[in-house]
């Protein structure tokens, strides 16, 4: 602090130029970690363009992160500030806001929180690394968000939803499992060290269950990166981004469930039906409530679809993107999760809003929402790397961190094999013994397991828990993360045996045909014959699907374009195929949005099959007919009783044919 | 408050269930933006759709705001919270951060601010307003630094740099003239007052100097939304856009050195002649580092002239945005100013690093910072019709308001007026009178006077300051704003009679070849023959710039591109030409890309003249033709002693024809 200034006319000058001076701290904080992530991008840029493939870019935050840490915990020595003051006032409450009388002027102060008893006076020592720790809030409202919601706007909808059951059984089930498992092993860890006096403080069961609960939550990122570059059958690709993507959404809502059962529970290990009860009522609850809001927010959006925002992509994107921050805020103020409902709402968006949105805008709120999600998740990652040094209260116990290890690994494991097996049941297309050894090794923790943990860091029991989650996610995204590809590599023959035909021409999607399950084939018909037509502009007029009475209201709700779309209905759902490629684009490995210049040049055929009939135009027509069989595999989900649909089949736009989507993938 | 829960154990529960309640009121209070933010941008739209111009968006947005604030202030009635608590203790100073002693639990409390005395409890009277009151730094952190950047990013360049004197002269020399006749008629008015006892508190003449600077900064969001629809000659307009965009950065710096000259003149009216150059020392010192700073942080992103980042549109936008954050908090953490610095380095980035980058890039980045500025706009302008009825401590004062609306028209008019006529005398290409009756009518106060006048509003002079400054946004935005297109529509017959020439056929052009001044014309051939190839890929190769002797240092760091650019050199500076186009593109109106589309089509052109030689290629050689005198008129400022150029000009790219750029300027 500066000279404290006591005169009375100079006080409020006094203050303000405290409030500059720490102003000042905070700008060469900010900038600490913007010049850690230009490091990052331009290390990242180097590895890409050497082709170094042995770590991912979130790892190498991490690294950075650690190495600013070590600098500053041990390089950096401030100079000792002495504005703390520690008043020792006889309140019996701590309010938010506290109006301090300092000789007749009357300051303001704002609730931070709680300080941990033993480290009143240590909490000072190391201002620099105190200034770099973030608010644990600031991760939840600003940073996941972003990147959930990007999870679910690039998720592969088609294949997404023909898996869906499998996907809700691993997220729901299997996080459940996992959560379970990890629990239990951990309170056995824990008890064996109380024998032993291992331990330092409380640690109760539900503690172990909120551990159980945190590290289930796998990252789709590494996912997303890893196995885009690899042959893997797209339905299997989508079961394992799906799960990993609506686990977070369940790891979630699961460990403020047990968190709110905590008080009921006395903080002991007693396991009271009913209070379980009350915490399965509250994760339902909290889940459908996100879930709801999440998917019906965007319906306020619909009133895009009447009009002519189209024509303004600066406000049709601006409008996007405050519609679904609103979401993330309504679902906040009613208190529900805001991070499930932006994942659902990203999904719901992706899949009716982006049809009414115009190619300007659908291409800039790709790319909008893809550099957040890279700002953020390279933040969080290079901030992971900075908190194993700058974190002040680091509880590093040897029993508990093997134990975790062994728990993460076994509740892994009880959540991908029995459920594969159960599912290998109903499943045409099976998931192969090969797909869960990776799905085993994929499962890395990342931002989400750091998020949940660092929320909350008061007692002792949390602190072991934050400093054991660091270490994990350390662990799996270096040795996981970077293991996979080798051992991808290695599978891959295997997998690629299996499956590399099914990839190539299209015959695995004829073996799936009859794989979607009937709760599926129902939503998807109410779908594409009502949703659809109702929200956006695409699927068959309203005016052909509703039943006769409902004509006058049918006739409202149809936009002209649906009438003008209803020759080329599929182009819709060819867009379902191309999401394939979109997914792929996402790492900035190719320059052109794939989406745009796919359907661009899928026109480009379709006018070129239509003009001219001579040699070109004849090998369109073979490509057509060779591609007609996949497209009919993917296709016989849609009802046989539709009338408007046979006759048009043979026009299909062809999916992305190999060659072109080859060099994209080969890329290693 | 919810009940205080007072046993030992619950404690963290019962303070983190507070934070939950106040997290979720901020979130709704929030979504009370967003809400207003989408309500503006339908109604946006709306004006759009239905041509409606009679009002600008930034004034609906206040309207909205308006509204919002009604409500909040009579509507709502949120039952009193009791959270507040007056602690009286005998601290002699203001720490920034206070540890409060809680029946032995330490809770952390930050300094929010002084509370005013004499409402140390009527602070506590409006929860819901005082919550919906944002901290004024959110302004000068958050909010403003993507508005200027935008500002400085989107400037056209070679008309800026044109007039670069005329713009300098009206923005250092002009401000400083309307500050200073601004603060002597106010503190005639304020002593006035005083005399006839109308003025409740102390007012003194630094703080008229300070009214001065603040209100004399213009807003460029207007002038560019507005001048974009007209004809009007671009010259004119660059000198209008430049310096509503430089002026604030004089403003922001001028008051701020007021404010540093206050405690040294004893807070009295007294004019020392140290103390004054003291200020002006700190003036100079802030602009010259805050300029240092903007023009020089860019060069690190140098480094991607030679990476090949632009492989990587994603890596390269994250970049792009990083740099330019980091040098306002550079600037920040230097003790400069932030905003200044960001302008500098957004007028530097679209001069040098935009050439570097790749075309998806460009793109990338233009759309980001627009829709970063469109949001941060309307935020801003709402927010001010808000704060009319949240903000508590408002201070209307009929004599202190009419004195204020006197003072900005005269001192409008003094910096106006005379600087024109001394301009005058020196300019080829005069500035009319119905020019600078233009200039003098555009000069709206906007989100710069807001943020100023909101930063500091502690003391009744401050007070008293804030309510006025928002009238005269209020008037200015609605009034002016709203006359400006009709007064324009009525003046631009004469206007478009006198230059509609000028603009169409480019003689104009001609006529102002002369009149680059010859500091300009050095600077030009400087950083045409040397900076540029230095830091990005265009202009001459440095080989052939620099003399023999620095030959290993050229070719060191000439990069390959440079010498493929070599023929084709002129691509670069027709960029400047389409520039034009560019920021007529900001506003949404264009959905293609103007400058992306304009440089393709160059390109076409390019091949096929050098390939068909057809009746196509005639035709297009006689263009080359027509257009080459104006090509050349707006080149003469180049050097005439450059080997290189004179065979090549023949091959010129065509500017943007008449037929093209026409439909967008005249969409009325």
């Amino acid at each position: 602090m500066r000279a404290p200034v006591t005169s009375g006319a100079y006080k409020p000058r006094g203050s303000k130029r405290m409030a500059e001076e720490s102003h000042r701290q905070d700008s060469a904080n900010l900038l600490i970690f913007i010049m850690l992530l230009t490091l990052t991008i331009l290390t990242i840029w180097l590895f890409k363009h050497r082709r170094f493939r042995f770590l991912h870019e979130t790892g190498l935050a991490m690294i950075y992160g650690l190495l600013v840490g070590v600098i500053l915990r041990f390089g950096v020595h401030v100079p000792q500030s002495m504005s703390d003051l520690v008043l020792s006032c006889a309140v019996n409450a701590s309010p938010a806001t506290l109006l301090v009388n300092v000789s007749g002027r009357f300051y303001e102060y704002t609730l931070k929180g709680e300080v941990s008893r033993s480290k009143g006076h240590q909490v000072q020592d190391d201002e620099m690394l105190r200034k770099v720790t973030f608010d644990p809030e600031v991760f939840f409202n600003i940073l996941l968000p972003p990147i959930i919601f990007h999870a679910g706007y690039s998720l592969k909808r088609r294949h997404f939803f023909r898996n869906i059951g499998s996907i809700l059984a691993y997220a729901f089930m299997g996080t459940v499992i996992s959560c379970f498992v990890i629990g239990l092993i951990m309170y056995g860890f824990v008890s064996f060290m109380k024998v032993v006096g291992q331990l330092g403080g409380d640690f109760y069961f539900t503690d172990c269950l909120f551990f159980g609960a945190i590290v289930s939550a796998t990252d789709p990122v590494t996912v997303l990166a890893i196995f885009n570059e690899l042959k893997v059958d797209v339905d299997l690709y989508a079961l394992l981004f799906g799960e990993s993507v609506l686990n977070d959404a369940v790891a979630i809502v699961l460990s403020s469930s047990i968190v709110a059962y905590q008080p009921a529970g006395d903080n002991s290990h007693s396991f009271e039906a009913m209070a379980m009860l009350k915490s399965f009522g509250i994760f339902l609850g909290v889940f459908s409530g996100s879930f709801a809001l999440g998917s019906l927010t965007f319906s306020v959006y619909h009133v895009t679809k009447f009009t002519k925002l189209r024509d303004f992509p600066l406000l049709e994107t601006a409008l996007f993107f405050l519609m679904s921050w609103s979401t993330f805020l309504l679902a906040e103020a009613c208190g529900f999760t805001g991070v499930v409902a932006v994942l659902f709402c990203g999904i719901t968006q992706a899949h009716y809003t982006y049809n009414n949105l115009s190619p300007e805008s659908q291409d800039r709120t790709k790319q909008l929402f893809e550099l957040l999600n890279f700002l953020a998740e390279n933040f969080i990652f290079s901030y992971m790397g900075l908190t194993l040094f700058s974190f002040q209260s680091h509880v590093f116990n040897p029993l508990f961190i093997i134990g975790a290890f062994v728990a993460v690994f076994l509740g892994r494991a009880a959540n991908i094999y029995p459920l594969s097996f159960l599912l290998n049941l109903g499943r045409k297309n099976k998931i192969g013994s090969n797909f869960q050894h990776v799905m085993m090794f994929a499962g890395l923790r990342g931002a989400m397991t750091f998020a949940l943990s660092i929320r909350d860091t008061a007692t002792y029991a949390r602190q072991m828990m934050f400093s054991t989650t660091l270490l994990i996610v350390f662990f799996t995204v270096w040795i996981c993360g970077g293991g996979t590809m080798p051992m991808l590599s290695f599978m891959s023959i295997l997998l690629s045996n299996e499956m590399s035909s099914a990839v190539l021409d299209g015959s695995q999607r004829r073996n799936t045909k009859h794989e979607s399950a009937w709760p599926f084939r129902i939503w998807y018909n109410f779908d594409h014959n009502y949703l659809k037509p109702l929200l956006t502009h695409s699927g068959p007029p309203l005016t052909a699907t509703l039943p006769a009475c409902c004509g006058p209201l049918a006739r409202c709700l149809t936009s002209p374009q649906a009438y003008e779309n209803e020759g080329q209905l599929h182009d819709d759902d060819s867009d379902f195929i191309l999401n394939d490629a979109n997914v792929s684009s996402m790492y900035a490995d190719v320059t052109v949005s794939t989406d745009a210049s796919g359907s661009r040049t899928i026109n480009r055929k379709h006018s070129s099959t239509a003009s001219t009939g001579g040699d070109d135009g004849l090998d369109h027509e073979l490509a057509l007919a060779e591609h007609e069989v996949a497209i009919r595999g993917t296709r016989l989900v849609l009802p046989m009783d539709d009338p408007v649909e046979l006759p048009t089949t043979v026009t299909l736009p062809p999916p992305p044919s190999p060659p072109r989507s080859d060099p994209r993938r080969h890329r290693l």
